[in-house]
C-alpha cells in the first residue's frame, strides 16, 4: 500500500492511494497513521479492505507527511561512503547517530523554509524507514518485522549551524520545514529490496544527487538492530537512513540554497517531493 | 503551583500538590498537562481554581514526568564553568545544543536502568525548564513569557556510548530511563530567581553535586532565545539546561553506577528525585 495524509497542516487525514491514482479516504478505518496503527498486524487488516468501496477524496489536496505521532526523528551520518568523502569525513567504525527535532517534520511538498541568518541550507535525499512496532534489543534477523514502511525524506541541513556554530550537527538539522517526508509510506510488501533503490535530487532542474541505496554503508536491519541496543523505537519513529554524494557543501565551489529555488527529489518505488525555497 | 501527573506509566493523570501536602486531582479541569494547557494563560485558570475543593488523591501513587506530549527533550552541554572544565573541555563560545529521545524521558522516582553492555552510565542533575506557548525568534526580554513552569531533571548519560562509539552525544543519552522529570513542574510565580537555585546530587547518600544555577554561563532566557532562531519550540518541549561540577566521569578515578546504587537529587524549590539503578 502506499499510505498518505491529506489535509491542511495539523489537520491531516489518513488516505491510501488507490490502483487508479486516486487519494482514498481511510478515517473510517482508523484514527491516524500513529501509533498502533502502523502495526505490520494492523496495516495487513487495512491491506484487506475492499479499496474500490473507499470513497474518492476529490481535488488536490495538500499532502502531509504519511506519518504522524513520530516521537524520534533519527539520522545516519555519512552512511554513504562517497557522501562522507565529499564531506572530507572517513566512514566511521560504527553508525553516527544525530536528531532532528520532530518540529521539523513536515509535508513532502511543503516549502524548504530558509532560516534568518542561513547562508548554508543544503539539501540531501534520503530513505527514511518508519517503525511499526517497539523495537528493543533486537536482531538483525528480526529487525525487518518491526517496519511500517518506507518514505522518502529531504535532510534539509544548515551547514554554518551544523559545523560552525558549536558542537553536535542537531542545530543545523532541526529547523521548522527541514525534514519533509513522504508523499506515502510504502508498505514493505511493494519494495522488492530497499537496498537496491535509485534516488535522485535536482536543483531547479540541475541534477545534484544521483545515487542508489545499494551503496549505503550500514543497512537498514543492522542499522534498526544497532539503533534498539541504545533506546526503544516506537511505532511513528523515523529512521533517515543517510544521503548519497551530491550535497551542496560538497561542491566545489560550493553551492546552497537561496530563495526561489525549487528542489525536487525522490527514491525508485516511494515517489517525489517537490519543494519551493522561501526565505523566513 | 507544583503540578503533577500521577498514576502507572501511560496512564498518568493530571493533578497537584496542595498547600496541606496532599496530591488533588485536576482531570475534571485539563486532559493532561501537555499542549494547550500548558499556556500561561490556561495555567493562570487552574490557579484560580477553589483547591479545597479539588479532589483529594489517596495513597501514595507514582509519579510520571510533570509534562505530557514532549516533542522535543533538548540539552546544553557544558553550560557551567566548572563542569566544563572537569570534562577537559573549554566553554563553547555559543550554546552547546544536543537532543536527547524524548522515549528516555520517566518519572522522577522511576529507576535508571543501565542499558546492556554499558560500563559507565553517569549522573548529571539539571535545571528544565518547560515551554508552555510557541517561541520562535523570541527575543530574551519576551522569552519568559513563554515558560509554563521549571522541574529538576537527572540527564542520566552514557559517556562511552556518547564518546567513545562513533560522533555525536546522542547515543550516550537517549537511553531508555535516562531522563527523569519531576517531582513537579513549578510555575514560575513560585521561583523568585531561576539563576539562584541551590542543586545537588548524592549517589549512596555521598554527595557528589553541590552547586548552583548561579554559575550557569547562559542562562534561561538567554538559551530560550537562542534556541528560538533554530527552530521553533513548541509547549511540552524541554529544555534542560546543563548540570554543575561532580559528575563521575570527572572524577579522579572515575566513578560510574552499578545496579544497587541508589541516586538522590534535588534543586532549590522544585523537589527531590530518588532512584534505584538496575541493570537492564
Amino acid at each position: 500500500m502506499k499510505l498518505v495524509r491529506y489535509g491542511a497542516p495539523g489537520a491531516e487525514k489518513p488516505g491510501l492511494i488507490h490502483a487508479d491514482g486516486s487519494i482514498r479516504d481511510l478515517s473510517a478505518h482508523l484514527p491516524d497513521l500513529s501509533g498502533a496503527a502502523l502495526h505490520p498486524d494492523a496495516l495487513a487488516r487495512l491491506a484487506a479492505l475492499d479499496m474500490d468501496a473507499l470513497r474518492v477524496v476529490w481535488g488536490d489536496p495538500r499532502l502531509g507527511p504519511p506519518v504522524a505521532g513520530t516521537g524520534k526523528f533519527i539520522c545516519i551520518g555519512l552512511n554513504y561512503a562517497d557522501h562522507a568523502a565529499e564531506s572530507g569525513m572517513d566512514v566511521p567504525p560504527e553508525p553516527v547517530i544525530f536528531m532532528k527535532a520532530t518540529s521539523a517534520i513536515c509535508g513532502p511538498h511543503d516549502p524548504i523554509v530558509i532560516p534568518r541568518g542561513s547562508e548554508k541550507t543544503d539539501w540531501e535525499v534520503e530513505l527514511a524507514v518508519i517503525i511499526g512496532k517497539p523495537a528493543k534489543y533486537v536482531t538483525e534477523a528480526e529487525a525487518m518485522s518491526h517496519v511500517a514502511g518506507f518514505a522518502v525524506t529531504n535532510d534539509v541541513s544548515e551547514r554554518a549551524f551544523q559545523t560552525e556554530r558549536s558542537g553536535q550537527w542537531t542545530k543545523g538539522k532541526s529547523c521548522d520545514n527541514f525534514g519533509q517526508i513522504g508523499p506515502w509510506l510504502v508498505t514493505p510488501d511493494e519494495v522488492a529490496d530497499p537496498q537496491d533503490l535509485g534516488m535522485w535530487l535536482t536543483v531547479n532542474g540541475d541534477k545534484m544527487q544521483d545515487g542508489s541505496t545499494r551503496t549505503m554503508v550500514y543497512q537498514v536491519p543492522f542499522l534498526i538492530h544497532y539503533l534498539s541496543q541504545f533506546m526503544t523505537l516506537h511505532p511513528g519513529d523515523v529512521i533517515s537512513t543517510g544521503t548519497p554524494p551530491g550535497v551542496g557543501m560538497g561542491m566545489k565551489p560550493q553551492r546552497f540554497l537561496k530563495a526561489g529555488d525549487v528542489v525536487e527529489l525522490g527514491i525508485d518505488g516511494l515517489g517525489q517531493q517537490r519543494q519551493d525555497v522561501i526565505a523566513d
